[in-house]
């Protein structure tokens, strides 16, 4: 059984036209693009054969039946970020209508009844990060992501009838890598092992501003020479301490910034990123052991945690890509995801297909519509296994 | 025979109060505080028995004349920076005014006239730099020099009227260090060996941006990372090439600077002075040659070519400060000085004092009471010595 790979992108162009802007795709949450593509996907449901639940907080879920009341949910999100691009988010929704279309048209009805959802506000830009999937998954939401919500005429009963009906058995996702792994190494599917965990910092390393014509080398205390030891240092420790770890230096901010004076003083951030957050840990302290003497002040400003992927849902996912003769890899998710929420609830899985050059949140965005199909069968493979293990 | 301790520091500090305001001194050339300061330097030209020539231009040269007409100028200048320091110039206007106070009360008259003077706008803030010195040199100002020194009033015949009577055959400029050599080092003089060459660029090293989440390590193309290991090369190479050489990367402007981006572009100022303008060629074609694949662009935004000091001059200095017991060194100015003009149409040399934690262009500069002294001493001792040389 396999989708219909040339529905699908009919679909997904389709969807990406109701939020075409020369910019790029524009369908941030709340936004008359936003409410289109919202109909869209819920005219497509029911061309699926799903009943549809909506309300004012932008949730779109479709309802597949299956023999029992156990449930398995495969969905994504449609909202995007400013001058986004076609397939974040939206190939994991579209994807799994098609699959739900394709059981329909094989008259197939599974164990596990089916849920496909679209959550709103993945991407954060208009309230918080997460926001439909926290509701689907009868998670609290916070006072102030309420008010905010309170604002776009979202009650709190609303919020409360966004949660799934029925026990949760699995979760699955499809979703463009927003990375360049696959691509470069000409995988086909990435089976997500984890959502990696970060922590970033804000810190400061100091010196001594002086002229730089007067002050010879030996008697210069030269912030950004420092901080520039520290940048090095952690591109090199990274890969040492864990092969799928990644530190980043992203913003720095040198005083008085002037080509004649000796830097002062360089603020910067530190983003550490792992699937283990003993990794992270292990790293942050080499670099104090190594750098605290020059770092004057530190400040945790933002963590997640990691969330592991469910081994049964992997193994569902690697099986269902090597029966489609299909190469996968296993790799952590270095972005974060609507999984991330079902991840706190349920059993859950992600399958990646390859971004062109690791470009995402980009007009420049592209995965080969070879890769969408194959992503979508396996997400329906994935699907059948997971049904098959019974109820 | 020794110069008048307490009256120069009477006079340098009466000098300051014409221009002190919260944050420093603010003598900007034709503001108020300098056309105040120029009366008092005037006045106490006159007080050591000087004729005094001024104009609109703002230069202040004192004449004390000589058996004959051949002529040794000591001067500085006494504009400031926004929020400067008292010492910066001024110093070696009013010590060399003592000398020559020190001088007349001892009776004594020289083979050589002696010019004093006090050059308009060595800083450069409010129309150029050196521009006092360049018109007393009878060096040629630019055509956009001369037309911002119009909208204060100042004429061409006004500079041409600046120019120096009497064939010159030596120039001696006391100031302070405004580095820390002198003060780490103990020493109590600096013998001025040369000021400094220095060339300035602009460069640009590329990576590519891309999501500091989803991006491997070994996928990366960072451009801070490349730009760092620069940094880093720069402070090692600068003392390889030559013990007096500083490079300096002052500016740096990272794209897009946001915390979750690997950084796709740095931008940064490189800045390189020594003393032999070989040094200053040799470790750019290093740098060019470690990292010139790196480098995208590189652009030369400025440069000066380094001065000698007068090897007869540097003697009679540093056997003036021996005369006195003073510890001395031979060292080059990292900063350019009024002798720049000077060093294009006579015999030059400069005297250094050293600053307290090498500090200027601050309210913190600071020199001790007693290196003013010793300076003064030097200047004045340094003069008989040129003068006893024979015209």
């Amino acid at each position: 059984m396999e989708i219909n790979g040339s529905r699908l992108q009919k679909d997904l162009t389709a969807l990406a036209d109701l939020a075409r802007t020369e910019g790029g795709i524009n369908r941030l949450t709340y936004s008359d693009a936003f409410w289109r593509s919202c109909d869209f996907v819920e005219q497509k449901m029911r061309e699926a054969g799903m009943t549809v639940r909506r309300n004012a907080l932008g949730n779109v879920v479709g309802t597949l039946p299956g023999k029992g009341p156990r449930k398995i949910v495969m969905g994504s999100h449609i909202d995007s970020v400013p001058n986004g691009g076609m397939f974040d988010g939206c190939l994991g929704v579209m994807a799994a209508i098609e699959a739900v279309h394709t059981l329909r048209e094989q008259g197939l009805q599974l164990e596990h009844s089916v849920d496909v959802a679209a959550w709103a506000e993945e991407e954060g830009v208009v309230i918080s990060g997460l926001m439909g999937s926290l509701a689907y998954c009868g998670l609290p939401l916070r006072p102030v992501q309420l008010e905010k919500m309170g604002q776009y005429g979202v009650t709190e009963a609303d919020v409360a009838a966004c949660r799934a009906e029925g026990p949760l058995d699995y979760s699955l996702e499809l979703h463009i890598e927003q990375g360049g792994i696959l691509d470069a190494e000409g995988d086909d599917i990435g089976v997500v092992s984890a959502i990696i965990a970060q922590k970033r910092y804000q810190m400061e390393i100091d010196g001594c501003a002086n002229h730089a014509g007067t002050t010879p080398m030996y008697l210069r205390d030269d912030a950004l020479v420092k901080a520039a030891k520290l940048i090095v240092r952690c591109s090199e420790l990274a890969p040492q301490v864990d092969p799928n770890m990644v530190i980043t230096v992203g913003h720095i901010e040198v005083t008085p910034n002037a080509m004649n004076v000796v830097p002062g003083r360089v603020r910067f951030t530190l983003e550490l990123r792992a699937a283990e957050e003993a990794s992270i840990q292990a790293a942050y302290e080499q670099i104090m052991e190594e750098f605290g003497a020059e770092i004057v002040s530190t400040q945790l400003i933002q963590q997640e945690r990691a969330y592991r992927m469910d081994p049964t849902v992997m193994e569902a996912i690697s099986d269902a890509a090597a029966s489609l003769g299909l190469r996968s890899r296993v790799m952590p998710s270095g972005a974060g995801h609507d999984t991330m929420s079902l991840a706190q609830v349920t059993r859950p899985g992600m399958i990646f297909v390859p971004s062109v050059g690791g470009i995402s949140h980009s007009p420049e965005e592209r995965t080969a519509w070879k890769d969408v199909e194959n992503g979508a069968n396996v997400l329906l493979q994935a699907l059948l296994r997971l049904d098959g293990l019974g109820v």
